[in-house]
C-alpha cells in the first residue's frame, strides 16, 4: 500500500506538492523557502498570506547566522525543534531559559511572566541574537520595550506567538520597531512555526550531511 | 496598551473566546476540552471537523492515565510539550527514542526509518502505552502492523502526523484497527497537536498546583 520512502524523499516530495499547489501564487524568491517550510510543518496554506517579512530580512538573517548568531526562544518545544547541529556549524547556540530556576524566582518576585524575564536574561548574554517567539505575547511585549530603550538590538525577531489574548496586538506592536522581522500576523503561529522559520533560514545555507 | 495578565488568566480567557466562537457548533461533551485545547494550540478551527474520536476513547484514556500509562512520541518537540510533571502524578513517563544511537544504527541496518524502529523499541518496554504520533507516517504504518500481529495493544493511539506524503493514508490505515483512537484526519496535525491532545487528557484529571 505504501511506497518505501526515506524521510528525505518524503520531505522532497512534500515540497514538490506544496510548490505545485502554490503555482498560481506569487512568492518573493527570498521568502518562498520559508513560507513553504511553514506550510510543510502545519499543512496550513493560510501562512502564504499571514507571514510578513521586513525589508531585506532574509539576507540580514543569513549574514547573522554565518557570523555565529545564537537563537533564543520562549518554549522548550521550539528549542527541541530547531536544528541546533546545523546552527552550530556557524558557531551559534540555541537557548531557552523558561525552565531555569532563577527565571521562575524572578518572575514571582517581580510579578511578571517567566517569558518576560527570559528576554532580559537573553539580553544579558551580550551577544548577537535572533529571538524566535512562538508562544508568549508577554515575551514580545517585553522585547519591544527592551528594543525601544536600546537595551538590545536583535539581528532578527521571529514574532509568531499563537492565540487569542494579546497575541495579535503584541505582534503589531513589534512591527512598530525597526529591527529585522518575520511575523505571522493574526492569531496563528506557534512553537512549531518558530522552529520551522529558524530551520528554513539555516537550511538556506546548506544542510549538514546525515 | 496591554492589560497585565498571568499566563493562567490568558489561558482562561482564550478558552472563553474559543467557547464563544464555537457556540453554534455542537461538540460531544467528552471531546470538547480536547478540541478546544487543540484550537488553543493552533488557532485553527479546522480541528473542529478534523478530529476523529473512537467510541468511548476519552474514558478509556483517562482510566489508562490514572493507572500509570506512559506516553511514547515520535518527536522530541512533542516530548518537550507534554506535561510530564502532570503525568508523573499518576506514575507515567514520557518517552521519545528518536535521538537514541541504537535506534539510528538499527534503522540504517534494516533500511527503515528511525520512527519505525522507535515503535518496536516502545513495544519492548512491555508496559501500558499511549502512542502520540505527530510527525512520522512511517511510525503509524509500523505501529499498525505491530497491532495487527498482536505484538502490542496500545491503550490509545493519537494519530496526528502532519504533511503531504503518506500522511492521510497512514491515518486512515490506523483507523482500520480496533484500538482506542484520536485522529486528525487529513493533512493537518503536528507535534504541537499531539502534545495538546495528551495535555488535554491529563488536565481532565486536574492540573497540578503551580
Amino acid at each position: 500500500m505504501f511506497e518505501q520512502l526515506t524521510p528525505e524523499e518524503i520531505e522532497k516530495r512534500s515540497f514538490e506538492i506544496i510548490t505545485r499547489e502554490l503555482e498560481d501564487t506569487e512568492l518573493a524568491p527570498d521568502h518562498a523557502d520559508i513560507i513553504k517550510r511553514v506550510i510543510h510543518t502545519t499543512a496550513d496554506f493560510d501562512y502564504v498570506h499571514n507571514l510578513y517579512f521586513s525589508d531585506g530580512v532574509v539576507s540580514k538573517a543569513l549574514r547573522a547566522i554565518q557570523n555565529g548568531v545564537s537563537i533564543v526562544t520562549d518554549t522548550r518545544m521550539a528549542r527541541a525543534g530547531i536544528n541546533a547541529r546545523s546552527l552550530a556549524r556557524f558557531g551559534g547556540e540555541v537557548f531557552c531559559f523558561m525552565a531555569d530556576e532563577d527565571v521562575a524566582l524572578r518572575a514571582k518576585t517581580e510579578k511578571t511572566t517567566r517569558a518576560a524575564v527570559c528576554m532580559e536574561k537573553a539580553v544579558s548574554l551580550n551577544r548577537p541574537l535572533i529571538f524566535a517567539i512562538g508562544n508568549a505575547p508577554t515575551a514580545l511585549i517585553k522585547l519591544q520595550a527592551l528594543i525601544e530603550r536600546k537595551a538590545v538590538r536583535p539581528e532578527l525577531v521571529i514574532a509568531v506567538p499563537v492565540g487569542f489574548v494579546n497575541v495579535v496586538e503584541s505582534k503589531e506592536l513589534m512591527m512598530r520597531t525597526d529591527v529585522p522581522l518575520i511575523v505571522a500576523r493574526g492569531r496563528k503561529g506557534g512553537s512549531n512555526v518558530a522552529a520551522a522559520i529558524c530551520n528554513a533560514l539555516i537550511y538556506k545555507l546548506g544542510k549538514p550531511e546525515k
